[in-house]
């Protein structure tokens, strides 16, 4: 059987990263899971100042056809040497890791839908869906807390990139997907069932 | 095991109807359905010229405390006599059907979300969303050719009840929802997602 591919979109703060963790929990190595943030380009040419500037948010900060020619080489049967990123500096970094070929195939991220080539590569397409002001609330939690960016800056994105960017190409990229899971990554009943079709398209 | 309740709420001409026959045809008996629709209030002292006027997309226009009830009951393991309303005369009739107990059990109504203490009684809640005016397009194309209303009153009524009461009561009971199905009952993916939660339900 070929390669089942999820995509799971969702705004920043969406709650997609919960719901892709507890598929990966639940599933581990049995679903593999390939990251749209993992293909950001490479921006070794700009100083780390100037790559604090970049909008992060638009389509074109991504390499996404690198990536889908790595899923469609995981769809193919094998293995790829998947990018990596790292939030701390920016940029993508020099390591790569393997990600192996499974029956079901993750494709996270907020733009997944956006492109289409990408997104008619998808078997079931799924949008997590939150309000704005709780998907800035994780944001700034992300950020401020976790990730020690001091909350002016937090905020200064969010209005200069992080919003427009969600009207302009996530938002309208929800109609393209099968089902919405409602309220984020603590929807228990979606998560079952999506579970649950998971766990059948590993029996199959 | 006690019975699972499914609620399938969405606007008129979302397509949740289509979905619940799909449900419907996939499992037969097996599930049963309770239509919200069936439990218009009785309006046997009203002419059948003041029937036309009433806003049937209020809540006030059922005996939903009768329709809990009756979940209830086959929740119980009970069969019920469901009510029949008929749309030609604009009322309730004095036949009743008989809905047996199943272990899925579907609820299906514009307005299964807005009553809480009905929604409360549901295991998993979906809402089927459709753009306004495609709705629009399936209320005419139903009303209209099918029930060979004028397209006058078609669209008063849409103006007068349909809309303002999708935007006060439907629209904002779809944050109550698990899931929600995007465009409507012709979504093979959601449908199998559905029914791969349904097929588990019986198996259990």
């Amino acid at each position: 059987m070929a390669s089942v591919i999820i995509g799971i979109a969702g705004g920043t703060g969406s709650g997609k990263t919960t719901l892709t963790n507890q598929l990966k929990e639940k599933f581990s190595e049995k679903v593999s899971i390939v990251y749209h943030d993992n293909y950001y380009k490479r921006m070794d040419s700009l100083t780390f100042e100037e790559r604090k500037k970049v909008n992060y948010d638009s389509p074109y900060a991504f390499d996404t056809d690198i990536m889908i020619e790595d899923l469609r080489t995981l769809k193919s049967g094998k293995a790829i040497q998947c990018p990596v990123y790292d939030f701390t500096v920016h940029n993508r970094t020099d390591r790569t890791i393997t990600v192996n070929p499974a029956d079901v195939i993750i494709v996270e991220g907020i733009l997944v839908f956006q492109n289409k080539e990408l997104r008619e590569l998808m078997d079931i397409k799924i949008f997590v869906d939150s309000d704005a002001d709780e998907r800035l609330i994780r944001r700034i939690m992300r950020d401020y807390v976790e990730r020690k960016r001091s909350l002016e800056s937090v905020c200064d994105q969010y209005r200069a990139t992080v919003k427009p960017m969600h009207e302009k190409y996530v938002e309208p990229s929800k109609k393209y997907a099968d089902i919405i899971v409602v309220g984020g990554g603590n929807n228990p009943v979606a998560l079952d069932m999506i579970s649950t079709k998971v766990e059948k398209l590993l029996r199959e």
